[in-house]
């Protein structure tokens, strides 16, 4: 009975049943396919829900069809996120990252770059933990085999990446050269931003300092930033900045 | 190492330093005082990620304060998202509502009344299986006791309740002769909102189809609801009819 999960007539449906209900929630015909990648769910130890969440909404506006993708890795740790401590406990990164996607989610290693005209990377540690080792390395870290491949094939036939908070030093990592905002330095509400930007530049890499409701475009390498909860700012400013990437992105597919 | 999560100029900063830095992302001053009432993170065993975000967004644009709240017991059970199906983890509804929290939440038996002008409770299986036991008994189900004395407490003050996709059931039950919304009855889109609305019924309520989009305002109760995910419709739909419910809990609070 555990197993079963929703009423109906009397009759419980199976998750599996209520996945098929829920598969056309993130899909409509001749829009763009845009892949979004997890790592996890939870701030301090894998995506940031409320950018992941806000990054689904707007393109479920845009008309975006979405599919959700997520490494089949053990997370570098488990976070109690309320004594925000480290806890003994093993989560998979693909598994915890379905919680966000309802169920509907496939492995990182399956993902075709020519099914998908964009890549949304959201933040949150995961990103910096479980995608690469930025949040122990800094810009030494290295970056997850299957995440570097895909950043590449997007990156080689054209196609837009979208990254916010944290994620962006993904791309400065893999793209020596690139532009990218994680914020305003030396800002107010941008505690580690600065930081951060001189590891970028450290890198090779462009920092350009944009507040949280903005997107920062590098045109040539079809990357589109924004530094989300990089800032200390109410959430729905948070959500807006994240609909600038979202239209930026989709607007280069 | 592992302890810590955030890197600034070198230094890492621990999880309580960043919830300290994060303390005011929900608050502003001068605000309606409103608190959210989690059932953990993951729509099949806990709050509906996405419902419980938009909630948070629209409060935040709204310029409500927040604060969070979850029973400290342990989940019905820990479902596999991916698979769908129950693992024999344990994880305690506090502690998982604390990802969407971002660290930021507290018990509900420290919920107090006086401090709040209005409370709201998201959807998600968590609702029906953490909160009540709606999901195996269905109208016969129990309250968890906290939870019905809180919806007791707001109610005798007066002060509104909002609720969304399946939690209106918690108001059917506590409150017999309400009104509440979940969906549309024989709605093509609503596959569960017949049996439900029946259910709803079947305790002496009033059960008033209404779309995603929309609220329902039950005004002598101080009830308003919506629909949510009980409706198979886009994102940004569910997004927006949360933002109908939180306007109308806003205007009456």
């Amino acid at each position: 009975m555990l197993s079963l999960l929703r009423l109906r007539g009397g009759k419980l449906l199976s998750p599996r049943t209520i996945q098929a209900l829920n598969t056309g929630f993130y899909s409509t015909e001749m829009s763009k396919r845009v892949a979004v990648v997890l790592a996890g769910c939870g701030v301090y130890d894998g995506s940031e829900i409320h950018e992941a969440s806000a990054v689904l909404v707007h393109l479920s506006r845009g008309g975006a069809s979405v599919n959700m993708f997520a490494p089949n890795i053990d997370q570098m740790h488990v976070i109690n996120h309320l004594k925000g401590e480290p806890s003994q406990e093993t989560r998979n990164v693909l598994v915890e990252s379905a919680r966000l996607a309802r169920g509907n989610i496939q492995d990182l290693s399956t993902l075709s770059v020519k099914d998908h005209d964009a890549i949304i990377f959201p933040g949150g540690f995961g990103a910096a933990k479980n995608l690469c080792t930025w949040a122990v390395q800094g810009k030494d870290c290295s970056v997850n085999s299957e995440v570097q491949a895909v950043l590449q094939a997007f990156h080689t036939e054209g196609k837009p990446i979208g990254l916010c908070c944290i994620s962006p030093v993904l791309a400065a990592k893999v793209f020596p050269g690139c532009e990218v905002t994680v914020g305003i330095e030396k800002g107010e509400k941008y505690p580690n931003t600065s930081d951060t930007a001189a590891a970028i530049s450290q890198l090779g890499c462009t920092h350009v300092s944009k507040s949280v409701s903005e997107s920062h475009v590098d045109e040539k390498n079809k990357l589109v930033t924004t530094c989300a909860f990089m800032c200390d700012a109410p959430l729905h400013e948070v959500f807006d900045g994240i609909g600038s990437m979202v239209k930026d992105v989709l607007k280069l597919a």
